[in-house]
């Protein structure tokens, strides 16, 4: 990023980024917009995410299982293998 | 929900969906994997946002304070006076 | 709330509130310094569950699981062999 | 940790630990329960301060406002001053 003065009118054609109080506007103001972007795209998928789970309830299925599930499938098959064993011993121990 | 077997080419064309243990298998199916690639495309777009937050830092920008004009930016401007106001009041009434 | 001039001694014992600026200062300082309080707390506790997962690490335990077990116990045992059975029973759909 | 018996009377003195499956069962029942007992303090604790800010809304005060003064309070004035320059500075050169 050039530096240079930004007084209005006097930034000189090669300049290549205007900045007021030394700060870069157009590349501050770019990454805000393309953060906002993709935040907004996020929270647009989190609405489709949701969507999918009131079709799967409306399906008949239990969403907080359907949610374990898709918990356990990205986990290692021989990590989910041991906590479940582990999971079983501790629940007998304790008599549960 | 009708029941039947669903082994490839067999389902008479009035079967419309497989079921194991009455649970509509491909319906399942559908429900996890679409839910699986929105969080996946959730995860990337989230990454996107961390990376642009990395540039912003390199190019001397304080990500704190970009992060509370992106949440200023999400309100009414009438919401962001009135707050802002409110919280000049507080601060001098507790002498901050 | 009643209003008026808070200038040192110049309120009259009838006066229950010092106001700055039309806010009730005791009231305000009074409610921020509560809050403050209870989330120190709050900090605290958490310090302390941290710890006791660290001291369930060093003895062994499987802290994830632990955890798992925890959220076990916080629902009606009809709840968790439901669910128990519904995931087992999707699982075995999607022949996981 | 020697505790005492563990099978109605039958265990004997030497037995430090009374295990099923290999699991140190005292121990894992200390640690779950030690670990509820803080959670449920910390959850009281978070219902306390729901209560407070329940509290200042009735009193007339903004909650919202509330919270970013704790934030505030939170940092070093030297921060907080810092920040709202900085602030200021972006939000000026987006003409904000």
């Amino acid at each position: 990023m050039s530096r240079g003065t930004n007084k209005a009118g006097l930034d000189p054609p090669q300049q290549p980024e205007a900045e007021v109080g030394g700060i870069a506007v157009d590349r501050l103001r770019s990454i805000i917009e393309r953060v906002e972007r993709l935040e907004e795209e996020r929270r647009a998928l989190s609405g489709d995410i949701k969507d999918i789970f009131a079709e799967a309830k409306s399906a008949g299925f239990d969403v907080k299982v359907i949610r374990q599930l898709i918990s356990l499938r990205k986990k290692e098959p021989a990590e989910v293998e041991e906590q479940e064993t582990l999971l079983d011993l501790y629940r007998r121990a304790l008599g549960m």
